[in-house]
């Protein structure tokens, strides 16, 4: 790769995240400059990733359903509908954080884990934000119960009817649940 | 939706993207922060995507193939397997961006739009982008020569056994993508 980083200032100094400035030296040996948001204190030092996004299966006497979230949003003033997922607090693992998001945003009890993405970046224009997109099997009843008190999220099991609905409504759908859920309308089962 | 938002205040004055400080009405009726990152001049003005996203085929002697670009991304300071994407420039249709785009990053032709995503989010709680997800067909040659100077995108013709692979790799893969190479890896076939 001929393309560097040369030098990174931190623009703002909020909790969740800021504004970073780089300058880099790009293909054509150029220097140029770029800025993203990152919720990072030092971007670049690691590859780890920030937050997990569940596609959680729940097996119900109607079948196989999909757990789907309903979330406000600051930032688009609205729902956005996709998967429940949280941040990666330090010290956790991925399988800490599985369990602990699936319990607080659903409610469900984590069965198992069946699989994991590799780095899926969010929008990589604009962020550093990285996720990995975990697979699983969960049980147990929906509930609000176990939100913080900044969370507002509604949990729905979804069949694969609800999901071609949903896909071709007005709603708003989160890019990490879009493919996936675009998926299952397709295959038209969920498995 | 009981949320409402109070206040906006734009923190920073880049070209491309900056943060704005919200602060809102939660469901519980509390005045609440949040900070975020936006391209817009003004958030909350209207709802129109942003950007396009391609998912793109090609059909070819070998048979149906899909268009994957890897991109030298300065936030990951790394490459990003994902697919051809573009802002909509003001004045500009989906459509005439969808063509434009194209060409750009990948030399080829637009033949035809096949269908279309509804308002896909990239990461609702870092960003109001918006971006719709559009299925083409393409005809034409690989090229790199319709790049502007500040691309720098390698674009491919992927068979399936190329997507399993990539989705098997530890490589970075664009969040509006990975769903759709999970598709393709899953069923099979490009089609």
């Amino acid at each position: 790769m001929k393309q560097r980083i040369i030098k990174t200032a931190q623009i703002t100094n909020f909790k969740w995240i800021n504004l970073f400035r780089v300058q880099y030296l790009n293909s054509k040996n150029k220097v140029c400059d770029w800025v993203f948001a990152s919720r990072k204190k030092s971007p670049y030092k690691d590859d780890a990733p920030d937050a997990v996004v569940l596609v959680a299966t729940v097996d119900t006497p109607e079948g196989r359903k999909l757990v789907v979230t309903k979330e406000y949003r600051v930032p688009i003033d609205g729902y956005e509908y996709g998967f429940p997922a949280g941040l990666i607090d330090p010290g956790m693992t991925v399988e800490q954080t599985v369990e602990k998001e699936l319990k607080e945003e659903t409610g469900l009890d984590l069965v198992k884990i069946i699989g994991k993405s590799n780095t899926v970046v969010s929008s990589a224009g604009l962020s550093d934000e990285k996720v990995v997109m975990v697979f699983v099997e969960a049980e147990g009843k929906l509930s609000k119960r176990y939100q913080e008190d900044t969370e507002d999220i509604e949990a729905f099991l979804y069949d694969v009817d609800d999901i071609r609905k949903l896909l071709a409504s007005d709603k708003k759908i989160g890019a990490k649940g879009w493919g996936v859920l675009y998926y299952y309308s397709k295959i038209g089962k969920i498995d």
